[in-house]
């Protein structure tokens, strides 16, 4: 478990790394010379904190402290791991290492995020080789899960454990190799792209449309071979492989060649990089992306496929524990508003309102044992009447927090009342945003009709009952 | 714009074609001499039907008729289009389109489906050679919008246009080459990972997690040159290439190699793509699929990016028309519930319920005039108070229709009331869903509060009124 964080070098890939280890809680001392380093931070910091928050649908823990160093010394000595993400040029990366070792505790795991370097040349001359390794992040560090972990198997099994439950998806490249894994695939397209913007066959926008209306969808959530698994039809990959195998031979790629890396070119892409996107600044470009990032991961997560599958798991480790002192109004949920809530208006949709009540009603349901497992056994609760009164609006990113009182737990029936309430910095309820009550009704899934629950659940149920009927009605209620 | 459309070839690709061609209300004439053709094509027109429709908030139209022909004659005779998507050899190629043009009308448009021929290759011989072109789809053709379209200048213009009415972004390729574009970049990375296989860096499995956990994400919203833009950060485009300008100079790849297509190769990686995927039929990994993909494209809808652009596009051109007689209940909502919408319980989820009702009462909201350009102009209306009573489960796919009582309308205070109910195959409404009873408020987008709407709004709030609350009480309600 990662407490303490070092970043060395705070660019756009170090200030992510940043982000992800504070709004997972951990401290970090960030080095970084240069004087514009901390407003850069804060930029990246604002962009993660304004998406990372919302790909999960309970309150993350409090933000970790940033501490801005001026010495590598400050930064790595107690830290538990050290993230590098200086320039890409390997003097510059040895220098940086051996002053890291010189301070760092032998235990500290020391990570860098190149793009290209083996381990092996990044460990050349250092007192201890084997604490370096290949850390390759994806930017927006923040969103992206994917991390290349390659070096040491023993360091690589023990980052690739404090990376998962920071929500990340270690992958561990288990032979080196220049530009590990993903980057030859990028360094592949890139080249192949030079070359159809050089010859004019295509702008970088032409190129952007054929990637992201075609291919890029797909390959959000399955990846190349999967993907052609399925293309092949009943016949399967073999199918696929016979039918594409002759194109190995064919000018289907510029593969061959590299074109030359002129002024002449780096304009030319540059211009209608400008043409483009030149209408919105980095700023409005970066939160566009974060947007669909953070709608895209939301939607796989309920699919639990892909990206969506390690949100799920991430969400398993560090999901909050349950109410258990049942004669209060019950504290049910505490979230931030996620983007893909909001509707024309600019607040949140009134449908999400529900939302925000279905899931606190599940937690009281899990309370009372009716979870994944009881629905598995064939019996579940359905809602049949909600009355949802809307108090006030509801913004993407903010806070809120749901108190629900159990009004009746008799029989079939589960009656709610919940008060949704925008939820001040420390955590206590401030405006009341919107109220439901809510009337579930134990059912069979067999009959799809209503039952009676039985055994545990009701004597839990008669528990409940008793504990929260007592109180007084809640203020907003009366 | 195209009323039939003939089919020659009715593989994953051609069936694709057919089902995207027939859930948009266009009649098909299949050709396929396989014995199996007519059950593969059910099959995927099976898959499209339970995602297509489910890509936009309203019914779509008709489907087309399905016709199996014989001949291509009898398919290619009275089509608006013809699409070609047999085997990737171009001499079977060229007998088709001889077949075909010998049979055509002189202003049908003849596509092939080709990966990598260019058109003049394919015009060889050809009796009309500019009526034939490249409509090179990506694989499923039913949901992924991206189709390059390559050769003559007018016949790519008027293949655009009719595309673009079926809901697709047809991409102009402006200059023939082979593989056209998008091909080139996944021919890149398939031979670069052929040799990451072959060489035992990785295996397929590890190759589709390094794509779909990290740069795929990407890839899905923005492409190659966006991504990099932003991650050039403030410094931009040119800062971005100058740092991985050096790189083109690097083994990043194995560009300049093709790894050899050997029976042991392909042994190897269907062998790892059995590990890999075998668990799953290919039915089940494209339902998979196919439900990722809905999901992510109506996740990009709601943020108007992408290819979610293009279905806000798509919606803008076949949304149905306001009801516009006001003397009965209004059908507000004619749609089919997404895969998006469902919850653990396998139906629709409590909160989606609310989405109904919230879509129903924006087209009463429309009615009256208080559409996108009214709420730009600072003031809209705002739900105070829904009361929902759910009477029946809804699952992912089916037709509902929702029928819209207004119960009052003066002042600020519109008040509806919304019958949702299962759509019988006639259009008819059958079972009760869900009610709900919807207090609306009309209110100043720039103070926030309550106000009393005038104009023309006031005066069709009136006759709302007037007509609306003369109607007896809905059934459901009494």
């Amino acid at each position: 478990m990662i407490k303490t964080a070092a970043i060395i070098g705070g660019g756009v890939i170090g200030g992510g790394w940043a982000a992800r280890f504070l709004l997972n809680g951990i401290n970090v001392n960030l080095y970084d010379p240069d004087p514009e380093a901390e407003r850069k931070i804060n930029e990246v910091l604002g962009n993660a904190r304004r998406s990372l928050p919302a790909l999960l649908d309970y309150s993350v823990p409090h933000e970790g402290t940033l501490t801005h160093v001026t010495t590598i010394e400050e930064a790595a000595a107690d830290a538990d791991w050290i993230q590098e993400s200086v320039p890409e040029r390997l003097e510059i990366k040895h220098k940086v290492f051996a002053e890291i070792q010189q301070h760092a505790r032998k235990d500290a795991l020391i990570g860098s995020s190149t793009s290209g370097f083996k381990p092996s040349e990044l460990q050349e001359g250092a007192s201890n080789p084997t604490q370096i390794f290949v850390a390759h992040p994806f930017n927006p560090v923040y969103l992206l899960p994917l991390i290349e972990l390659v070096g040491n198997a023993g360091t690589c099994a023990r980052a690739k454990d404090a990376l998962t439950k920071i929500g990340m998806k270690p992958l561990i490249v288990r032979q080196e190799i220049d530009a590990h894994i993903a980057d030859r695939f990028l360094e592949a397209v890139w080249r192949e792209a030079l070359w159809l913007v050089k010859d004019g066959v295509a702008t970088t926008e032409e190129i952007d449309d054929a990637i992201r209306f075609g291919f890029g969808l797909r390959w959000a959530q399955m990846g190349l071979f999967e993907t052609y698994r399925v293309a092949g039809g009943e016949a399967g990959m073999k199918h696929f492989m016979a039918q594409f195998g002759p194109a190995l031979e064919w000018p289907w790629t510029k593969l061959m060649d590299v074109p030359e890396f002129t002024d002449e070119l780096v304009d030319l892409i540059a211009s209608q990089s400008d043409k483009q996107s030149g209408h919105l600044t980095i700023r409005e470009l970066e939160r566009k992306r974060d947007d669909n990032l953070v709608t895209i991961l939301r939607g796989l997560k309920a699919r639990n496929y892909g990206a969506g599958e390690t949100l799920v798991e991430h969400e398993a480790l560090t999901k909050p524990p349950l109410p258990t002192d049942i004669t209060k109004p019950l504290r049910t949920l505490d979230r931030v508003i996620p983007i893909d809530w909001t509707d024309y208006n600019g607040h949140m949709n009134e449908s999400r309102y529900g939302q925000v009540f279905s899931d606190a009603g599940d937690v009281v349901m899990a309370m009372i044992g009716a979870d994944a497992d009881y629905i598995s056994s064939g019996l579940s609760y359905f809602t049949v009447e909600n009355l949802i009164q809307f108090r006030n609006e509801t913004h993407p990113g903010e806070k809120i927090v749901v108190f629900t009182q159990v009004l009746q737990a008799e029989g079939k029936k589960l009656r709610m009342y919940h008060d949704m309430h925008r939820a001040n910095e420390d955590g206590t309820p401030g405006d009341l945003l919107c109220t439901c009550n809510q009337l579930l009704v134990h059912v069979s899934l067999e009959t799809r009709r209503s039952c009676e629950p039985g055994g545990e659940m009701a004597e839990k149920m008669k528990a409940l009952h008793e504990a929260q009927t007592k109180l007084p009605k809640p203020e907003s209620m009366r």
